[in-house]
């Protein structure tokens, strides 16, 4: 059987990306993982396929059945291949398990509806059936959204929204796309550069992450200070529940009661199951005009970012670097011959279409609070990388390093005393299990009263490297939590922050949350055990 | 008894403002109403006070015994002026069932809580004793907010928040200021202006409306094109409920879930009481400009406003008024000697701080979209009235006639035809009860991809003019739900709008809202019937 065909190629099972977009690990980071981080010599690759150990489909055939009568049988999928690609996300936790042969948590069965309608269908069954639904886009979660958690109930299956992967409607006057939600990035992108339009959505999942993602997960990308975050994007939607069908939206603005679209935004698969979104689109910028800085230090760069968010001269991507991570840049940068800053802090800028009109200002200010311009190239070899970093995960996880990423947001304020204190609680409790680790940030989304920070890890991996990235994880969050920061800025809950959600919205938001997915999801099917305690 | 000390004065019961505020219809008014629009000469002012048939209060000793636990004997009053002054808002309908000597619906008692605790413990109260509680701020709602419905309670009471007037925090760094809810935009900006900052929420309830009742109702103000709707500018808020405490928003944006600020933001009383905002704030701009345009006609000028969101050259303030507000206000004008555009369509613009940067920008593109500029003049008149409108309607209630206003927002592809067809509704509904009516509309709040439609309504009052406005706007309502707008860009709910919000979010969205009113209020004692069919 082979999979439905769709315009860009899947991710393998046991890495980021697909086959052929592996690249062997740069010379000069090896160097760094051997001496550097004093990580001992010795290849860890995954496992083959024939190793690894999956769990067999238990799909009942009343189930089957009745999925079957809602999709159609050949959309109800249950082969080892197909639930193979649908165990979990792309975290370093689930990486690690299913390289070292792990898929035992795998779906019983795919499903894969064509339209609303069929989803609303297949919800419908579940419900009545007692089946749990995981829903599935790009596969990129990093949080543990993804994780086929039966929850007691007779079965488990993953609703692959694959199907529906077409630009609906495009209207140029009110500058709105509606988009079904398992549209790939890329597939979006064509469909609206065909007609003169850009979402400017790029989080670093582009190449893979759905529409529907973007919107369940509150995803932000590169781009977010000059196109927005995707939650800030959205103009309406639809959502399939077991209960039936949400219309969501019907003005760039209302003052008609609760915004219910930030409810289901961000809402995980948990209250259902997000069909189709308009989003606001802009016409492909004609120019783009890049430049990098350099800074001294990470808080003066910081402060120069804060002066371009309150002044109103944001660049289209404005992303700075801390010490640590503009060092190895420079060093991944000469490794393949091109120039770099030497020390102090990069600040990457980005100015595309009506946001060239900024560029004077933001540079007149950046020079006042103490930046040096680097000129353009700097931030042309940024963008040209810039969706690559998980893929040096998969080289740097098959050489005996541990490597994952994690993210916080807060305000101006209490920005530098969170730097430091996730940065502590990470190293101290890396350290642990032999050498310090490398630790890199870097801000990457403002705001006028605050700004993302976002860790990415390197160290020597320990005995048990789940477990040994688990207690790292819990220190930071920890770490979050003490200085009021949120746990998570834009890779969303999961299974992996679930814990934290009493912290973030108190005992009596996750009873609202409770009450509004009874009043959905009165069985309890959808993606059970993520984002509510 | 006297009323708790307070920095603005309190309005009088049967006008939108204080006693010292009305001011005499013009001439050129009171001659356009009569030869323009037909209305009979005769006076209608409001009955003396002494005529005003008020219910007696009914509070049980048992509930007066608890409430004044919870805030203090002398925090909860009874007297009739107290009561009077909170029966119902200010809607037209409103204000013309307490000028004919109607408050029969008054509440039974006004309780004053000093703080958020006080105001927790109050819910509380009624929660246990079936006590229903309707929130007070300014008193402005123009949709039926504040209606003092008993819902077969036990009493019903107001809850009266002008003692929470605090700038709790200001953040200079994060730019965010922590408000208590019951400050009054004049208190805010005084308390804020005094270190330096302004929060640029002006709508036109400024004078009297609080920091609460603008969260509670998601109000716009007329500087939204600069500084943003308020909802937009909330980072954080605290709720209090029956059921405890929500304090919510830990950073400038998360991916930590649904975001539950905004399903509180516009809860209107009905899911909890607010009772301090962090919110946005800005320098007070050092440098303002003005600058009026003329556009040969509504459409054309919109197109205009869409050039300036689309292409990120929005002013501070952006507000164009179709040709017969333009005349209306020539007429206006003319009576008190300024100067004015002749015929066409008037474009109030306002760049404020560093939205001054963006003029040039702007200018050019409302020149290419047909716009003349008129100079500075009419823009500044513009903002000496800017909170006048209902000091004319007062005025114009007095002399026969009926004034009213209602808004919405809808895409821009859809503005043209909403506007014609609530034009068309109105006029229709209105005419049958003799002279056709005085129709005018503004675009206020202009987003990429649409804007908002006020309209301003004059005509000759009817034997019943409440009935005679509720079939009007009964056939508002209806045209644009039929073009898929929304039913309020800033006004909110309340008891006008409720029916409408089955077509707004659908019936699955209204459960969704009954079930998380069920999770914070079991009890159902919070502002009933108001926002949820």
């Amino acid at each position: 059987m082979t999979e439905p065909d769709r315009r860009t190629p899947d991710p393998v099972w046991n890495a980021w990306g697909t086959a052929d977009a592996a690249s062997p690990l740069p010379a000069a980071v090896r160097a760094l993982v051997e001496e550097g981080l004093g990580v001992p010599h010795r290849d860890t690759p995954s496992v083959p396929r024939s190793e690894v150990r999956l769990r067999p489909s238990a799909l009942p055939a009343d189930v089957r059945a009745a999925l079957a009568e809602a999709v159609g049988d050949e959309h109800v999928r249950t082969d080892d291949d197909a639930r193979l690609l649908r165990t979990g996300g792309k975290s370093t936790p689930d990486l690690l398990r299913r390289r070292g042969g792990d898929a035992e948590s795998a779906p019983d069965a795919i499903v894969l509806p064509a339209d609303h309608d069929e989803v609303c269908a297949v919800l419908a069954r579940c419900a009545e059936q007692g089946v749990a639904v995981v829903p599935f886009g790009g596969g990129t979660s990093v949080v543990g959204g993804l994780e086929p958690d039966g929850a007691g109930l007779r079965a488990v299956i993953t609703l692959d929204l694959r199907r529906l992967d077409a630009l609906v409607a495009l209207d140029e006057e009110s500058r709105t796309a509606t988009l079904q939600a398992g549209l790939r990035g890329p597939e979006a992108e064509a469909l609206l550069g065909a007609r003169g339009y850009t979402l400017g959505h790029f989080p670093q999942s582009f190449e893979h992450a759905t529409i529907g993602g973007f919107a369940a997960t509150r995803s932000s990308g590169q781009a977010s200070a000059g196109y927005g975050r995707f939650d800030g994007m959205v103009v309406a939607m639809r959502v399939a529940t077991p209960r039936g069908t949400l219309d969501l939206g019907r003005a760039p603005a209302s003052a008609a009661g609760p915004d219910l679209r930030q409810l289901f935004l961000g809402s995980e698969g948990v209250l259902g199951t997000i069909t189709e979104v308009t989003v606001r689109v802009q016409p492909t910028p004609q120019e783009i005009v890049s430049e990098a800085w350099s800074f001294p230090d990470f808080a003066t760069g910081s402060r120069a970012l804060r002066a371009l968010a309150q002044d109103e001269a944001l660049p289209t991507v404005a992303r700075l670097s801390d010490e640590t991570e503009t060092g190895l840049n420079l060093a991944l940068a000469h490794d393949v011959g091109a120039e770099g800053p030497s020390g102090g802090c990069l600040l990457v800028t980005r100015y595309e279409g009506a946001r060239v009109a900024t560029r004077e200002r933001a540079a007149d200010l950046l020079g006042r609070v103490g930046g040096t311009s680097l000129g353009p190239q700097p931030a042309e070899d940024w963008a040209r990388g810039r969706y690559h970093g998980p893929y040096l995960r998969d080289a740097l996880l098959d050489v005996n390093a541990l490597a994952e990423t994690l993210e916080t947001a807060t305000g101006w304020s209490d920005l530098d005393a969170t730097y430091s204190a996730v940065h502590a609680a990470l190293t101290e409790s890396l350290q642990q299990h032999g050498t310090p680790p490398l630790i890199m940030c870097h801000i990457s989304h403002v705001y006028p009263t605050g700004a993302s920070l976002y860790f990415t890890v390197a160290c020597a991996r320990g005995a048990d490297p789940v477990a040994q990235w688990r207690h790292a994880k819990q220190a930071a969050g920890a770490a979050m939590a003490e200085c009021g920061a949120t746990i998570t800025h834009h890779h969303a809950v999961g299974l992996d922050h679930r814990a934290w959600m009493t912290e973030e919205v108190g005992e009596l938001g996750v009873d609202v949350l409770r009450a509004v997915k009874s009043a959905v999801d009165p069985a309890g099917v959808l993606n059970p055990g993520k984002l509510i305690p």
